[in-house]
């Protein structure tokens, strides 16, 4: 299907994430169009981004320069130009304090937003605080913790719409990594995680921390020794894994609230760990919150110049 | 070099890994001669595996049948022909429950020992019975924990002579994939651990075994904003890892003697972590305990038959 041609965008969102390009035609907070490629930060040189942005939005543009406000990876010291990190505590964004790569085309006014950091324990983020402005511009009075599972896992407290702090842990890629490139692999792969095996070995984890270093190799001894399914293994590594991070991540939701937002099979895993664990969990559909905090930041941005 | 060429050996012993193979011609006790070749048991299929060994030994070979006494991960279930795990506690080798592939030449008479297992926690070794007989041959009055690490580290607790139990972590390949493959391969890569940030990550996980899962991401995050480099990067990761499993195997250490058998480099990490944790660690060179082992079940099989 052919895009129908759209003239005159107020303004331009994307989300440029490591494997993703997605950009919106804006008008206003109204969406006039939006596309994706699959090209995103990990396959370009800095030389690259401007030509992948023009593949997407060329004929969106007109004769006059539009603002174009992007998050995530595209801002990375090895994407397009190192945008910023803004020390927490302090709110999910500051669009004043993008960062303007120079363009050849005329027509384009990029603005990357910075990305958070914290120095102790040290953490970083990026594309994740246009998220939380997203969300807190519709829940503006939330008090809590916000869980955004993924590749990396992110936990944020919230307090009087401020990010007071955040710890990520790198539990998606530890699990893709030992499931499809350990000797795991053999008992484990691309399987679906068994919710019942899952819950188990989370709960033992989440009480017990050894478990999770203790109990890798014998998925792959109770496999060959048990008939162990890979169902069952892959439940009982995610649970091992999840199980562990719940445990270290403890004071961010034993007695506030959290909202999950990601992936709706990855939330659901973190929503049944969190609950059996005595945690008031949420889940939450996150698909529109990036668009939400972009739109946000494109509203301040036109507020102040 | 060209080996000389060796005729009549009384039996050739075998140490076939997963990415090595290793023969030896042997009179009695005596080494004649050695090789190896790059022909693991991970490169073959089990049609490959006689033409791999006739490669190294055929010019030892006489009129005569020999016995071919191997031990490792051959036997393996993706190997030449699966061999039997003998139930701990047991005594590490017993050569007359080997299994004999069928072989075509007729001078090879393949013995290929049986492995290790436990049924709870559920564990599984092959190759490392082998290398425990080596070591109870030259040390049988031996009572403790010999610490195998590597790829996977091995825990085995040895009390009369017999192989009480064990336990199998992980922490080889998982600093592997971490450092090389995982987001932290941009800060850590191949670089080589720096023994202070070691010691201080060893001993905060061996304390607490949530920092391992908390501690992975900040490594990333302390490059970018604290100029962490890749050797401080590489000894914490490393120091996170060894202390966690030092944590949860406590009870193989803490109350006993522990001898670290293994490449020195990895044996010092390990030997540094456990002696800095209180115990009563010594580091051995673990060469040529395999060829001890092999030995002893040549000579067992020699007074059987």
């Amino acid at each position: 299907m052919v895009s129908p041609v759209v003239t005159g965008p107020d303004w331009i969102a994307v989300d440029w994430g490591t494997t993703r390009l997605r950009v919106w035609a804006m008008q206003g907070s109204e969406v006039l169009d939006n596309r994706s490629s699959d090209k995103g930060m990990g396959s370009l040189t800095p030389e690259g981004f401007e030509p992948a942005l023009l593949e997407l939005v060329a004929d969106w543009l007109g004769d006059r320069p539009v603002p174009v406000i992007a998050c995530g990876m595209v801002g990375a010291r090895t994407g397009w130009i190192e945008a910023e990190y803004r020390p927490t505590p302090c709110t999910p964004l500051d669009p004043l304090r993008a960062t303007r790569p120079l363009v050849a085309d005329p027509r384009l006014q990029v603005h990357i937003l910075p990305g958070l950091s914290q120095i102790d324990p040290p953490d970083v983020l990026r594309g994740e605080e246009t998220q939380i402005a997203g969300f807190l511009a519709r829940n503006p009075d939330f008090e809590g913790t916000l869980c955004l599972p993924g590749t990396h896992c992110k936990w944020v407290r919230i307090a009087s719409g401020m990010v007071e702090g955040f710890h990520t842990f790198m539990t998606g890629e530890v699990y893709a990594l030992l499931s499809r490139q350990s000797v795991l692999r053999l008992t484990i792969g691309d399987a679906r995680p068994d919710m019942d095996s899952f819950l188990e070995a989370s709960a033992q984890a989440a009480t017990n921390a050894d478990m999770a270093p203790a109990g890798l190799f014998p998925l792959r001894a109770a496999a060959l020794l048990n008939g162990l399914t890979a169902e069952q293994g892959a439940g009982r590594l995610s649970g091992l894994l999840i199980g562990s991070e719940l445990a270290a991540a403890r004071p961010l939701w034993s007695d506030r609230r959290v909202v999950i937002i990601g992936a709706p099979e990855l939330s659901a895993l973190y929503a049944g760990a969190l609950t059996q664990a005595g945690a008031d969990a949420h889940q939450m559909d996150g698909g529109e919150l990036v668009l939400a905090g972009l739109t946000a930041a494109a509203s301040a941005l036109t507020r102040t110049t």
